[in-house]
């Protein structure tokens, strides 16, 4: 693969070739990775910046629709987006019900919209790595705005707010005061949150759900990097494409804030040093995954069983075997 | 240090020997390290065992009364006892407001006692592998019971089970019917509980509690390595040394039957195996420690902030500086 070719047409916005260098990073073959570490070096010396929002919500509250919803609104105005899922849970589910295509299809058709399901993996580092990568990759084909999609599985939410520059947290009107449920690091990540389904029969469960959100959010600290005013809770119904300016208004404006106020670059540099860290730790830990690695643990687990040698001087013999390049 | 007559004067039962050679494991130093793998590994191939009791209590149960009373009632049957200590908040708490000898006078009188404290260190995975060398050196120094106590902080009982034979949980008579909030999961790693202050006025509400207890033990999903009517509830007074003859009774009924039946020994091989995965993880993830890989660490972090390479060129320049060995 020419990958200073593949570099060129994704700064040239070439779509087909976006997908295959996905592909690419998705890859665990080995010349692959090595190959795709050369494109994303290369990408990077462009600097290219999208505005990267994170998006959470249970089943049920009309997440499909409201990318659809507000992907179409952002299109409109001349934006390009892209929508990526990350979805640790989809490997042992079979994926999902309806692929992210056909979940989104009037978005998946326009020209400067650009849908990525889910990949087949179980292991969050590896979800989050490559998720990592696509975002970048999105980056370089210029899009202006990616938005990460997770379902809230276990702890796919803090690493979907690891990557993003802003997080949205959506929710449907429950009944009474309850707070469905949602658990207090969420609210702690959350920079707006929306109370979808704000139509019909619903529109005022979703008004007292709203309040009830507004409420629980000025008892949060308060954090450095918020204006006044936020984090907050709106109301949107992405079926009657209600609120979805304002919605888009109101986090441009905080983006607007954080940048002017240095906290934006301050999160990209602090995300950067974290998955960094992150990105060693694996990459040390994963010279046990291969087959050699586990097939000499497995011997020397038994050795060290049977009390033929001690477990330090097993770990010992373990580590020379490796070579961390 | 001459390792040869170290290990010499371990096997024949000195103790200033053990004391100096618990110094040495603790020891965080690079020539210790090696001394201490090589003084492990002579004193293994002696395969000498001894029955490892965890002990988990929180402060107010009378632990530190039960200790004594229970380790002065083995010596008078003329068995060997270590007691170790597994606090990894010492460090931070600015360790035990007495020390572990001051909390057992009388067993650390004991020429068949061995008392050691907890060391002063907050890292769980240092604790660990300390515990582990401590363990393996009582039980070359012949000693025939080794109770590994703590606290109970975090995740430190999870830590002990993983290194003994027999979990004993000691609880305070409780009012009601209330089951004093112990996680489920600190009750499925129990094989004993011990319901302690059965004495004096607290005698019926300790009655209730062990009621109360083996009623939530029945509850729990039946475990292959039980004989039945296992794990139970039982009442002592460590104060009026009551019940603690019958505890021992059934803690090593409880040892022959698993020793018979497998559970042993198949069970100091899983841990075995878990320890060494265990220790060889670490140990890679130990080479970001030295000072060097961490200034390291830091730049290469510094030039993925500011964009001048990508996370992935990083992590491999990174990994190329390091020796696993």
């Amino acid at each position: 693969m020419d990958i200073a070719e593949l570099s060129n047409k994704i700064l040239s916005r070439d779509r087909r070739a976006l997908a295959r260098a996905i592909t690419l990073v998705e890859s665990q073959r080995a010349d692959h990775r090595a190959q795709a570490e050369e494109l994303l070096g290369t990408l990077a010396r462009q600097r290219r910046q999208a505005l990267r929002i994170g998006l959470s919500g249970t089943p049920g509250v009309g997440k499909s629709t409201f990318i659809e919803s507000f992907g179409l609104m952002l299109t409109e105005q001349g934006l390009r987006v892209a929508v990526l899922a990350v979805d640790p849970s989809s490997a042992r589910s079979g994926g999902s019900i309806l692929g992210d295509k056909t979940r989104m299809e009037r978005l998946s058709r326009d020209p400067d919209a650009f849908i990525r399901p889910s990949p087949s993996q179980t292991h969050l580092g590896g979800v989050a790595r490559r998720t990592r990568d696509v975002v970048a990759l999105c980056e370089a084909a210029d899009f202006d705005v990616v938005l990460i999609e997770t379902v809230g599985v276990g702890q796919s939410e803090t690493v979907v707010a690891e990557i993003s520059d802003l997080f949205l947290l959506l929710l449907a009107p429950a009944g009474g005061d309850e707070l469905q449920g949602v658990k207090r690091g969420i609210m702690e990540i959350a920079d707006v949150i929306l109370v979808n389904k704000a139509d019909g029969d619903l529109k005022p469960a979703a008004g007292r759900t709203c309040a009830d959100y507004s409420g629980a959010l000025r008892l949060l600290r308060k954090r450095p990097q918020d204006p006044p005013g936020y984090p907050k809770a709106m109301m949107v119904s992405a079926l009657e494409e209600e609120g979805l300016s304002q919605a888009w208004t109101e986090l441009q404006q905080l983006n607007i804030w954080r940048r002017e106020h240095g906290h934006w670059n301050q999160r990209r540099a602090e995300q950067a040093r974290y998955w960094f860290a992150q990105e060693v730790r694996q990459t040390l830990l994963a010279q046990l995954d291969s087959p050699q690695a586990r097939a000499r643990m497995a011997d020397l687990g038994d050795s060290v069983a049977q009390g033929d040698q001690s477990i330090n001087q097993a770990a010992r013999q373990m580590l020379t075997t490796l070579d961390p390049t």
